[in-house]
C-alpha cells in the first residue's frame, strides 16, 4: 500500500529518521520530501492495515494518509467491467431493472400470498417480506421464523417470483438458504462480521444493505468479507443513512449510486421505503434512484398499511406501487437502460 | 398555535395545576389527559414561539410538543396551489424545467461571456455567477465585486439569459438588485436573518439555498422571513446538506424536493455541483432531481475547469453540459413535465 | 402506551372517525381536541409499537407522536435507585471511580502480562483486551480468538484484575464466559439482537457500547434486551458517536452521561481512546468524563504504541496512562464520588 | 503550501506529465513516486487555495491531499504561546477561569438589573445578554436593539461587570461596539464573512461560536478572518454542534477544547447552556468543559425561566447557577488553572 506521512511542524531530526528506519523495517520504499512549513514522507511498500496506526502513533507524526482504497475484489480498479448477480431467472445488474417488492414481515401464509400475487400483477420481479426482524425494541414482533420462510417459499412457487429475505443469525445461514433465492443483510448487520463471513461460504446471492451510518468505503469493505470468503454474487442496496434530518425517516443517498458504479463493479440497488420513511416520497425517491443509475429497487407494499406488523407509514398499498412500476418504467426508458452500460459508462469513466 | 405538553412520570399534582394555570394565563383552551404512566395537557393558543422555552422550564415537564409547522406564508397548508415566480421571460415552478448554469465566480469579462455563449447554445435558461464569494479561507479569491455585476449584465446584454447572482451583504443588495434578475443568499447565509429582511424588502425574486446543516422546516422559516417582508417571489434551492461522508463534498437530500412540494407551495430547484463535489457526479444526481421532482437546476459550468479560481473540480465542461441537458430533457418528459401538477399531485395530495 | 395523533391540515371528518374507531378497536381511550388548524387525538392503550406505524398509515394522519420511552426495565422511572454491576471484586455504579484498561487486541502472552502489570500499578481495576476483533477490513488482524482468552485469563490469574473483553459471535458466548468476568457488546453490535439475546442468558455482567449512530433512546433499548433476557447487569459505555467532524475518529458525546443518569439507572462508563481516535485528547477527555459523572472509564494502554496490531494512534503509553490516573483521580475527588448520589442526584431530580 | 496529488489507477502517462507541467507553471516542486498501484505527485509550492479545485479538476486525478493547515495568525504552529485577551479588567486564556452569565435576551431594564446583580453575587466575571436576537422564526422575540444595549451598558455601571453581546449585522458593529466590552459573533454568522471582516476592522475583543455545523478547521479560518482583519482579540466558544440526536439541542463537542489548544493559541471557552439546551445538563456540562480545558464558560442564567422570552428552558435559576460556581471551582483547582500552562501543555506537545 502507498501512504503519505506527515510530520508535525516542529518534528525534530531525530523523529524523522525514526520514522523513516521504523518505514524500512517494514519494507517500505520511502520518498522524504521536506518542506519549508512541513516534512513530507512518501512510502510504498506491503499492504498491512495495522501499520497506519502505528505509524500514527510514533513521536513527531501529524497524521497518516493512506492513499490506495483498502478494498480489492469489490472494487473496478481491477475489475473494469460491471458484475451482474443471477438470482433463479432474474439477473441484477444488467439492462433491465429489477424491482424487489414485498411487506417489511411476513405476517401470515394468506397476507403474504395476497400481496405476493398484488405486487406480480403490478410487474415486480422478485419478493421480499422478512421472517427474521431485528427490531429496536424487544417488545417488538420479531417474524415468524422458519414458518415465515416456508410461507415465502410456497408463494414462490405459486408466482414463480425469486425470494429474497434476511437472516441475522450466523446460524440460521443454511436454514434460510434452504428456503431463498437471495440473503438480505440488513443495515444494522453491515458490520456484522461474523455473519458477513458466514454468507460469504454459501453460494447463495447476497443484498447487502448499507449501514446507517457507514461510508460508501466501509460498505464496500463489508462487500470485500463476503466476497474474499468465496462469494462473489453481491448486490448492494442504499437504504438511507442517518442525518440530522427528522422529517425522513434517514436520507437517502443516491450520490451512492454513482460513486458505488465509479468504484466498484458490484450492481446497487434503492430502497426509498426506508430511505425516507414516509409512502408520500416513496415513489418520486424511486424514480430519482433510477435516474441516477441504480440498477433496481427493493419497495416495501402492503394491501393494508394501516393493520401492517411492521413500517406500516413506509408501506405502499398495491395500487400506488402498480403506479411507481409504471412511472420508473418510464425514466428507465429515459436513461436508455438498454444502453445503460454506454450512458453510465461515460459518467463514470470519461475524463472532462 | 396547538402544543401537547408532556409531564414527567412523577409530576406532582401542584406542578399539573400550576401548569394549567400557566396555559390559561397565556391564553390557551386546555384539554387535560391523565393517563397510568403520565399526565399529558393539549393546549391551543396565541402563536407566540416564546411560550414552548417558558413552558419547557416549568418544574415536573418533561416535554414540550409543537403542533403546527410555525411556517404560514411558505406553508402549502392555507396555499395549496402552487407557486411560479417570474425571472425575466423564464417561469420558475411551471410545467418547464429551467436550468440555470455558469462559473462558480466571476473571473473576467472574456471568461464569463464565452461561458454564458456555450452555456446558452447547450439550452441554459439562465446564467449564473458569482461577483461576491463568500470563501472559507480569507486567502482566497473573494470576487470581483460590483465589475462582476457590471460583466454579468454585459453577458445578459449578449445572450439575453436572466442572470442569477449571490448577494452576502446587506448593504449590497440594492446594488445588486440593480445588475441582476435574481437574488441569490447562499447556504452560508441561509439564516443571515439580517440578509433575509434586506431582500425581503426588494421586489426582485430571490434564489434560497439551503443551509448545510439546516431542517427543512428551517429552511422554509427562513424563506418565510423573506416572504412576510413583503418579497414573495422565493424559489428553494437543495444543494447538499453536511453529513459524516466524505467521498462527496455534501450529502445531497433529494428527498427534500418532495418533502417542500408537500409542505411549500414554492418552486424548489437542486444544485448537483455543490450537492456533490464531484464533477462525475454531477450529471447522474441531475437526472435524479428531475426525476425527484424538482422545478429546475443549477449547474456550474467551466470553460477550463482546471483554471476556474473556485470549484474547479465540481464544474461540468460544456461539452458535459451540453450532454447532462440532453438527458435532463429525456428525463423531464419522462415524468411528464407537461403534466407536472398531476403527477406530483399524486405523489402530494393522494391519501392511499 | 400514550400517543398524540395529528390530523393533517385538510383531514376530512371521515378520517378523523375512521381513526378514532381503529383506535378504539385496538384498545385506546380517546381524547378529541378539534382546533381551528388542525386536530388531535389524544390517545391511551395497549403498549405495542406496531400500532404507531399502523396509525400513521392511516388517511388523514399528519404524524404520531408516542409519549412514553419505550424501555421499562432499563429506565428510571421505575427503578428511581441507581444500579451498581458487581464484577469480581470491583462494583461499577458505587462511589469509586472504576478504570478499565489494556491494549485493544491481545497479541501475545509477553506483550499482554507485561500491559497487565503495567495498568495494575499504575492504578486500574479492571484489564481489557480483544481476542475476538471485529476490523473494517478482512485483512486486519482479526484477534487471537480462545488463545487470546487464555492469555487474558493468565493475566487475571496474575495480577488479580477482573477481565472485561468483546464477544462478536452468538456461537461464542458460553466460551468467552468461560474465561472473561464481563462480556463486552461493541459498537458496531448494538444492535446485533441475536447477541444481545444470547448475553441476556448468560448471568455474566454485559458492558454495552454505544453504536457509532445510536440515539440514546436506542441505546438503552439495546440494553432493555438483555435485561428482558434476564440479566440485569449491564453497564453503558459512551465511545464516541459519528458526525461529520473529522479531526477525531468519532465525536465524543459527553452529554449522554447525565442523559443515561436522569433515564436509566444503569451505570455508565466511557472510553476516550475511541472516543477521540487521538491519544493527545485522551487524557484531557478522561478528566471530562469524570466531571460529567460518568462512573468509570476504559482506555487502550499499550507498552509499544507504534507497535500495536491495532488502534496504536489512540493508545496511551503506561507512563501517559498513569499520569492520566492522577489526573482523573483528582477530578474524581473534586465531584466528591464519596457524595457522588446527592451530587448527580441534584442534577437529575431537581427540579429548578 | 504542500500538497499530494493521487492520480487514478489508470491515469495515463500523458495525464501525469499534463499534471506535472501544470504544477509547475504554477510555480511548484514536484516529487514523483510511481506505484504498482498508484502515481503519487508531492508538490511545494505557492500558497493559492483555488489551485487545489483546479488540480482537482484534471484528467487522470483521483484526488488531492493538502497537507498544511490553512490557517496561519490562528495556528499555534508559528505562536507556540498561548494568547490572553483581555476585556476591561478581565483576562481569558490565562490562569483563572472565566465565567460568563445572564440571559439569552435583555427583555427590560428591571429584569436584566436583577439578574446582572445576581449572577454577580453567585461570582460570575461577565454578564452576557442578547439586545439583537437571531431567531429561527420572524414571529419570535427580536431583542430590544439600541435600548437593549443601553441597559446592559447600566447593567456594567452598577456591577462592574464587563459585557458581552452578539452583533448581527455588519451596519451595527459600530454600535454595539459603543456600548459592549466583547462583541459576539453567534454560531449562525461564524461564517458570515462580511461580519467577520467588519469586526476585524474593530479593536473590540470578539467572541467566536463555533457555527452548528463547522469542522475546528472552519472554525479557526473564521477567526484568521477576523485577525487577518488586523483584530488579534479572538475567543473561540464551542456551543455544540448538529449531529442525528435529539435528546439534547446540540451535542457539546468538549473534544474540540483539546483539539483548538493543540492547534491554536487562541483562547477557548464553552457554552453548555445551547450545548445541551436541558438546564439539567448544564452542570454536569459545565464540570466536564473545565476538566477537558476550557479557559471558561458561557452559561444562560434567568430569575425566571419560565417567563423568559427565549431559551427558558436551557437556562439555570440563579440558585442552581450559584451551585454550578461551586462545582466548577472544585474542578478548576483540581486540573490546577494555577498550573494550566503545565498541564495543558503536556496534553498537547508532549510525544509519548
Amino acid at each position: 500500500m502507498t501512504l503519505i506521512v506527515v510530520m508535525e511542524h516542529q518534528a525534530s531530526q531525530g523523529a524523522v529518521d525514526a520514522l523513516i528506519a521504523r518505514l524500512r523495517e517494514m519494507g517500505f520504499d520511502t520518498h522524504l520530501s521536506v518542506g519549508v512549513e512541513r516534512t513530507i514522507i512518501g512510502a510504498i511498500g506491503p499492504k498491512r492495515p495495522e501499520y497506519i496506526q502505528q505509524l500514527g502513533a510514533m513521536a513527531g507524526v501529524d497524521r497518516i494518509v493512506p492513499i490506495l482504497q483498502p478494498f480489492k475484489l469489490a472494487g473496478r480498479e481491477f475489475h473494469a467491467e460491471g458484475t451482474a448477480v443471477q438470482v433463479g431467472a432474474v439477473t441484477i445488474g444488467a439492462e433491465p431493472l429489477v424491482v424487489m417488492a414485498g411487506p417489511c414481515a411476513v405476517e401470515g401464509e394468506e397476507q403474504l400470498l395476497k400481496i405476493a400475487r398484488e405486487i406480480k400483477s403490478a410487474g415486480a420481479h422478485m419478493l421480499r417480506g422478512g421472517a427474521f426482524k431485528p427490531r429496536t425494541s424487544p417488545y417488538s414482533f420479531q417474524g415468524l421464523e422458519e414458518e415465515g420462510l416456508r410461507i415465502l417459499a410456497l408463494a414462490r412457487e405459486q408466482t414463480g417470483l425469486p425470494v429474497v429475505t434476511e437472516v441475522v443469525n450466523p446460524r440460521d445461514v443454511e436454514l434460510v438458504a434452504q428456503y431463498a433465492d437471495m440473503l438480505q443483510i440488513g443495515a444494522r448487520n453491515m458490520q456484522n462480521f461474523t455473519l458477513l463471513k458466514e454468507v460469504g461460504k454459501t453460494q447463495k446471492p447476497v443484498l447487502l444493505k448499507r449501514g446507517l451510518s457507514a461510508t460508501v468505503e466501509e460498505w464496500l469493505m463489508a462487500a470485500e468479507y463476503i466476497i474474499s470468503g468465496g462469494n462473489e454474487d453481491v448486490v448492494l442496496c442504499e437504504r438511507g443513512i442517518r442525518t440530522y434530518e427528522t422529517e425522513t425517516r434517514n436520507t437517502l443517498d443516491l450520490s451512492a449510486v454513482p460513486a458505488i458504479k465509479h468504484y466498484s463493479h458490484l450492481p446497487v440497488i434503492v430502497d426509498p421505503s426506508h430511505g425516507t420513511g414516509r409512502w408520500r416520497y416513496v415513489t418520486p425517491m424511486a424514480r430519482a434512484a433510477v435516474a441516477a443509475g441504480a440498477d433496481g429497487l427493493m419497495v416495501e407494499v402492503h394491501s393494508e398499511p394501516e393493520k401492517a406488523l411492521s413500517d406500516g407509514a413506509q408501506s405502499l398499498t398495491p395500487k400506488n406501487f402498480q403506479q411507481l412500476i409504471e412511472e420508473v418504467e418510464k425514466i428507465a426508458e429515459a436513461i436508455g437502460r438498454d444502453a445503460r452500460q454506454n450512458v453510465i459508462g461515460v459518467q463514470v469513466n470519461e475524463t472532462q
